[in-house]
């Protein structure tokens, strides 16, 4: 992504870290490994622990040590998500449990989580290990919580404690845990925090919406999954509890496993629902913005808010 | 367990702990733990860390918050174990994946891996938990070893390689961890090691002989299973080797998805493959015995012994 160009050499970096970690083990890791950044994804989170660290001066191989070990505990989220949500698809190719199989997929997941912790621990700050292991707790109870509402219509109150823990925590502590580890002031990295869990919001908004509305090829999985997935996201929520519009909208909820997707995504555009979705996430990323305004001017704030403003406007 | 009495008051403190860490997050996560904590083991590994951490005065609160994050990093990895041995049943109750369904069980087990290192962050010492992380990356290469090596016969030597990275490495660790945790000098920490690792060698050894020989009734699974999985242990890997029983044994086990499996056990017995795998028990039960010997001795070192001697003479 362009907006990461200030962090391009540290990105490098964490890839080649990423790397080295993952293939000194036994071969069917190595292979696994191989597969997972094949399949790499945004590269979203090390880049905030990066920006977030610059504040401190120049990125240090202990701010790529974290910045690689929040990305794996995202890749083990990710292929552990894969199996719950019997996954075929990730990224655009097949899922590690696809391909290896679920044994295999839980057993390279929870090899993630131990490399991530092998990594935060390096960096000999007690705050680090506790900040992680805090996070990922609280995306597993995010993720029991939507399974336990599993085809059930929440609140838009619950809808956003819901993705507080299942996406937007783990942001925040993304730019948490930079902070942390470049040694801030504490202030300083309280406003990091909030800028993170502010775009870990939009971020997740934008998912949702992008679940109806993408093009299926940038999005690299079919359109309208969460639904068939049982998970009612904004979008929807949204639109059942709009009078003019719940009665119809019910009738094609009716048969949750065979949704009529284009009608539904039609019904989500012409209400508003798909708008209104826009305008949450487009609050959120000003709420980010706000919290930068107290962080020193320079190109590390500018990339930080050239991010938020490109979490809205992104296809996939 | 009687050899346990000395940490008697310990354990109930690691159990109050274990209720305490698991009940506060919801619901569904509380009817899990509910559920791990009746199906509740032999609390071998807590044991251990709080005998070793005795040598270094009083158990302290630190201690049991290390005691307490080893059981559940155990218990995290019997639950996944549980989705990939496809295991219905563990120590006689239904397993957390037949209960509540493979997604409830990978995210439970993610959130007790992290709650155990948000135990072992508490402790505000690296060496702590980068021991933790690796133990659990080396138990998770030795599960995965043992899916390569499906229906593949071993050697000898590979069997000890697996076993060691399944069993003995976290068991060493336990012992390693309540030595660090209490302050220990790196000499004392490093016979505590290797005492925990030739215990841990003994303790998978006799389970794989209970997996033959045991009453299923106190084994709380039926007899067997090893080889229903395609997982050959040292009583068969010993018996194969053996030109006088290796042509019966190989027609027994030409179709391993059903094997025989009441002659296969008579045969292990008559061979004398049982005798000769208790044999290897014993004499890590010695081995683990000799390095206790420069310790200081009193009840401490005496339950650890105690400890070492009662796992060769367990029937479950």
């Amino acid at each position: 992504m362009a907006v990461f160009s200030l962090v391009d050499s540290g990105l490098r970096d964490v890839d080649v870290m990423l790397s080295d970690v993952l293939r000194r083990d036994n071969l069917l890791m190595a292979e696994v490994s191989d597969h997972l950044l094949k399949a790499s994804g945004k590269r979203l989170r090390p880049a905030l622990v990066l920006l977030s660290g610059t504040f401190g001066g120049f990125p240090s191989e202990r701010l790529t040590r974290v910045a690689t070990a929040v990305e794996l505990i995202h890749m083990a989220t990710l292929v552990h998500d894969d199996i719950i949500d019997d996954a075929s698809m990730r990224r655009g190719v097949a899922s590690a449990r696809q391909r290896f199989g679920d044994p295999v997929a839980v057993l390279a997941g929870d090899f993630l989580f131990a490399k991530a912790f092998q990594l935060f621990a390096s960096v000999n700050d007690p705050r680090v290990v506790h900040e992680a292991a805090q996070v990922v707790g609280i995306m597993c109870s995010g993720e029991i919580q939507q399974q336990l509402d599993h085809g059930r219509v929440a609140s838009e109150a619950e809808y956003y404690s819901r993705i507080e823990a299942k996406t937007a925590r783990f942001i925040e502590s993304s730019c948490r845990l930079g902070a942390m580890a470049a040694g801030l002031a504490l202030d300083e990295e309280e406003l990091l925090a909030r800028f993170g869990h502010e775009i870990g919001m939009a971020f997740q908004v934008v998912d949702d919406i992008l679940d109806w509305s993408a093009d299926p090829e940038s999005l690299g999985k079919s359109v309208g999954e969460d639904i068939g997935q049982g998970v009612y996201t904004l979008p929807l929520i949204h639109a059942l509890e709009q009078a003019d519009w719940s009665d119809e909208l019910r009738v094609y909820l009716a048969d949750p496993k065979n949704p009529p997707v284009a009608q539904i995504r039609e019904l989500l555009s012409q209400s508003g629902a798909i708008h209104y979705a826009e305008t949450v996430a487009s609050s959120y990323v000003e709420s980010a913005k706000a919290s930068l305004e107290a962080l020193p001017a320079g190109p590390t704030r500018s990339s930080l808010e050239a991010l938020a403003e490109f979490i809205v406007v992104r296809d996939h």
